[in-house]
């Protein structure tokens, strides 16, 4: 399925509707918009970051969640109104450090749902750090 | 089961051990432990809200990950390193005004996995605003 | 929420609808109805047994997801189209003999989807031998 | 990672240990082995059908089950215990007729737990009818 809006379009939606995504900082970055995809960069801070330097469960809680949100806004165009309905996260191991990308997929664009996959990794690593299906209830179109 | 930990104890042993939580303000409070259980209290400030008043969908994951380690923490004892493996969370909606209220309930113990069961409402409300199930891998005791 | 189908009601409609399920032998019955719950009886037989004599684990996914139906039909009355979008599974522990249950409780009952909370024990057993969460995507009503 | 089994001594081993999934007709088949792949084909007859024609939710539940498994033994080599802890499965859409395929890859082979990664599709078709992650107990290696 073709995008309809760009990564700074649904950036600029985000700012204008929910700032508090920010409220730490500005942590996370619309990498590429593609067909079907969407690539979110996240660089952690001290708020971010557990014993060890490793990056919380949260906060890839809340990555997988905005990246979804990113792909499904980029094709439906800009609509503030599609809220998660269920999420589920499996932790896979530590990531590396620096940034993490969130690369996520749309399993399905439907009337009703939209059900993506979201794999999270340290750029540069092959590994998954964590993996997320994310569904979100869309309005009618 | 029987906790082998109080309420007490387990918030000293977070504040040591991740006071990140505490970074954007104290906004989590053990209300009560008991066998198999613990309700762990919710006070978003603005950095939690979304537009309207709500909650964030991150917001209430977080709570239902922290909540789920209390219960395995009360029961296990004050060690530092069960990790979460899988969340699972379903929106269910929008929690009234008011604090929050985690109920997690203890599935399973067992030599390495821990299953928890999380209900999340507002105080007073007989509604969850959502629901949540999460396993720790848990380490050999 | 009162239900507004009995067991046998129900049962009916899925002898009607859904003969199938009953291919290997009659396994399921519908043993009660009430506000916001439903229990279903699985007498497992050969077909669902793996060695040692455990039900398999695709006999557990089976029965929390007919179970989970059997709850929202009862509260939505007699439509057949109401389909599972989701399904999350753990499995907590061997099952002891006997038939098994599989409580489910209605989380929610929306405009659009319905969520709901299954346990499944042996009969007699506190213990859960699995719990599962399951969305239905409802017809508009 | 590179697989230690070939398919057919995967479907051996099944056969074996597990020969009540042939039960109602046998319906399973490996297609490849790969590394960190599998993919198992499934030929549904009309015990797995609902009205329409549709494959059922639970034989698309055993089928993401068995695939998953599948691809686990596959690299760890032939050990019956590894046992589902987890499976979260979203239903996408109604598969078309003929075989339908699942694709299971590894995203975590751990000492004590694998997760995989499926997509159902029919055979042919390049939109997924079920996507599911599943998480095994393994034994220790």
């Amino acid at each position: 399925m073709q995008p309809v809006m760009t990564g700074d379009e649904v950036m600029a939606l985000l700012d204008r509707e929910f700032p508090q995504i920010h409220a730490g900082g500005r942590v996370y970055a619309i990498d590429s918009i593609a067909p079907d995809e969407a690539v979110v960069r996240f660089t952690a801070n001290d708020l971010h970051l557990r014993p060890g330097g490793t990056v919380s469960g949260p906060s890839l809680m809340a990555l997988a969640d905005l990246a979804a949100y990113v792909v499904i806004l980029a094709h439906i165009g800009p609509v503030a109104l599609a809220v998660t309905t269920n999420l589920n996260i499996n932790f896979l191991r530590k990531p590396g450090p620096g940034d993490l990308l969130s690369t996520c997929r749309l399993l399905k664009l439907g009337k009703r749902l939209a059900v993506v996959d979201c794999g999270i990794a340290a750029e540069g690593d092959e590994d998954l750090a964590a993996h997320a299906t994310a569904t979100y209830s869309v309005p009618p179109r």
